[in-house]
């Protein structure tokens, strides 16, 4: 190709073993394999014997992998990474011997992050949950999804979407938002959760208006919402043609997996106490198991969830970090794959597949979490020699670096 | 003071909220600090008001910690950080549902490890070791305890050793040597662990000579040597006046602490098993009781050490990664905080000190893990808002910078 005409990739990655995920099981390991991309979409993947041309020819940019690893960018499909505030005094408390009850008595519980975010000014918001995207990033994620739900008014609820939004400018990688105005009850509704309800509901299509809603979830729960008000919300989304997911049999199995499943949901989190009939409904529905093994380790929670059930209905489990500052202080998605391991006994190819492609289908994303032409160009470089020490390291700098839409952003 | 006068201090940070942990009890923080030193000395540790003089005056160079909490450097009292080879496949082996038997068979085990690092030449070995220690660096560590034993042979244990004494070259931290001969018997003494024995006894003099060896460990476990074993290495680590250390009572109740106590070692490690008796022989013989939570976690192990009798016997507790490819792959010492916190019950404080002044213990080491004048200058910059976050938090990058004898390596 002589000097002038368009060379058919913007970058080619040369010398890599691509774990491409493609097909249902296994790695699915290209060994010296090239990565081409152009306009952000992945363009070539299989063996650089297969390229037709030499490197320098048919890219712009090449890179040599020196034999690393890559696979799909990571995609955490649950976080809350959004909140101003610091939990870690009441993590010392309840370690030297306060009740959850002495925490709430003392100011202290999601309370105290609520005020504290609502106290914070958008850029303030910003430059508090910045690091921890950042964190994330570090780690290899490419997609990330927020949720709102420490504003619990609208004002709030819009600053924290808005600052999720911008993250993802700010980073240069896909921020996915999600709308979590049911999380809890603010002490102004005190009493009155029926009538949160009514404004929660409210919101929701003034948010969705203004492009900073992506789905939207609740919390569905003994100590959160019921089934019927989580319902009411779920409606209003489905009026808006924005697909729900929920906060789902975390603690108690409220029936939330069939809620979910009901209304063709993404996903159903948390899911320790989902019964085998609520893991059909799943299957039924398309719905993903998503495994927040974060919350389960820090609580020390003993149920597991229904992993077996999940598999027989096809059941896709995605991993993710749960970030948040009362349950899940997790700034690694890494680490979250480590636990599922270690907790739940997912093999690390699960855990692999629970940060990426299955996590995709979680966000409703089909354009990711694998290599295969046509898919974004996100994706992870890594100084490992198997795949299975993504989930085997605890912490660890494993990342050599991280694309985006083709894109270096780590 | 006039230009060509030599200031009293090489540098200086300003602008610090100081965790001294000087006293037993509580951080003992000092706000709106000053921090300077001298030829590698902490020579201020105060208010800043209270130097004399104005910081460009009185220091060469001159650092505002805006505010940033800063702490002793980080101490990881037990590593096993130098080896060769992978151990993820096992990892996956046995999530893949795989009998430690049938990874035995397939020549996995320990015994993989010590094939790997015995094939390795020492380049290789620091090449592919190097990043462990790096990552635990990055994260805070400062001073960093490497074991042999996965050499088993004069030559390779030797090799390791001299590693460990590069690693800390390389990074400009202090490393701290512990000759681990009696870790395993090694497929040429098979039936014959008396006969290795005879063989440590016989390495440890010349590897002391060649000013290898800081410390001498042994593991002492039904699956390892016997008490009477572990006794004749320490007779000969005593004769060369020589501290010891031990891997005790890890699996079982293997009076393990009593021995150790009775050779004044610096500390028994693991010591989930050890009994009341145990822990009041350490009390009385000074000796640490180091825990190592990376390999509970991941063992899943459900005994806990028995912390209130080494809190009533005044027993001080470290903390340490233990890192290791078989049971405990973790590459951060914060991460070793936060396990200690939620499987052990530690607090934040206990945390820390284990991974400071008790960790300092450990080693022997009266010169570091406090922040007091006339300690090395070994401290850390943290991005917190309070000392708790360092064990509230898994992952994230919250190390800002890292000194080792007032040389930033981090
Ligand atoms: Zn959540
Ligand atoms: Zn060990």
């Amino acid at each position: 190709m002589s000097p002038g005409q368009s060379r058919p990739f913007d970058g080619l990655i040369v010398g890599a073993q691509l774990v491409t995920l493609d097909g249902e099981h296994g790695y699915a390991i290209i060994e010296d394999a090239a990565l081409g991309w152009r306009d952000g979409q992945l363009a070539h993947v299989g063996p650089r014997s297969q390229l037709n041309g030499a490197p320098e020819a048919v890219a712009s940019e090449v890179i040599d992998a020196e034999g690393r690893w890559l696979t799909p960018g990571l995609i955490d499909c649950h976080t809350h990474v959004v909140f101003a505030g610091d939990r870690a005094g009441e993590f010392e408390q309840r370690l030297q011997g306060a009740s959850y009850e002495d925490i709430a008595r003392s100011g202290g519980g999601i309370v105290s992050t609520v005020h504290a975010t609502r106290a914070a000014p958008e850029e303030e918001l910003l430059r508090q949950s910045l690091p921890r995207a950042r964190a994330l990033v570090a780690d290899g994620v490419t997609t990330l999804e927020i949720k709102s739900g420490y504003g619990l008014d609208f004002d709030n609820e819009r600053k924290m979407l808005r600052v999720a939004r911008q993250i993802g400018h700010e980073l240069g990688i896909c921020v996915r938002t999600t709308f979590l105005g049911a999380h809890a009850l603010p002490p102004e509704y005190a009493g009155n959760a029926d009538g949160y309800i009514d404004a929660v509901c409210d919101w929701l299509p003034r948010l969705h208006a203004e492009g900073l809603v992506d789905a939207v979830d609740a919390f569905c729960e003994r100590i959160g919402f019921s089934n019927a008000q989580t319902r009411r919300v779920f409606e209003v989304a489905r009026s808006l043609g924005l697909p729900v997911k929920l906060h789902a049999d975390q603690l108690s199995d409220s029936d939330g997996a069939a809620l979910v499943a009901e209304f063709n949901g993404l996903s159903a989190d948390h899911v320790e106490y989902t019964s085998a009939e609520g893991a059909a409904a799943m299957g039924k529905a398309g719905c993903v198991a998503v495994l927040l093994p974060g919350a389960f380790h820090v609580l020390r929670e003993t149920r597991l969830p229904p992993l077996q059930a999940f598999v027989e209905n096809n059941v896709p489990m995605a991993v993710a970090t749960d970030c948040n500052p009362g349950t899940a202080p997790l700034q690694s998605l890494r680490l979250a794959m480590s636990l599922a391991c270690t907790h739940f006994r997912l093999t690390p190819e699960q855990a692999l597949r629970g940060a990426t492609c299955h996590a995709a289908q979680a966000l409703g994303l089909a354009d990711r979490g694998r290599l295969r032409v046509g898919q974004r160009a996100d994706f992870a470089l890594w100084d490992i020699s198997q795949p299975a020490q993504l989930a085997y390291w605890l912490g660890g700098q494993l990342l050599h670096s991280a694309y985006a839409g083709g894109v270096r952003v780590a």
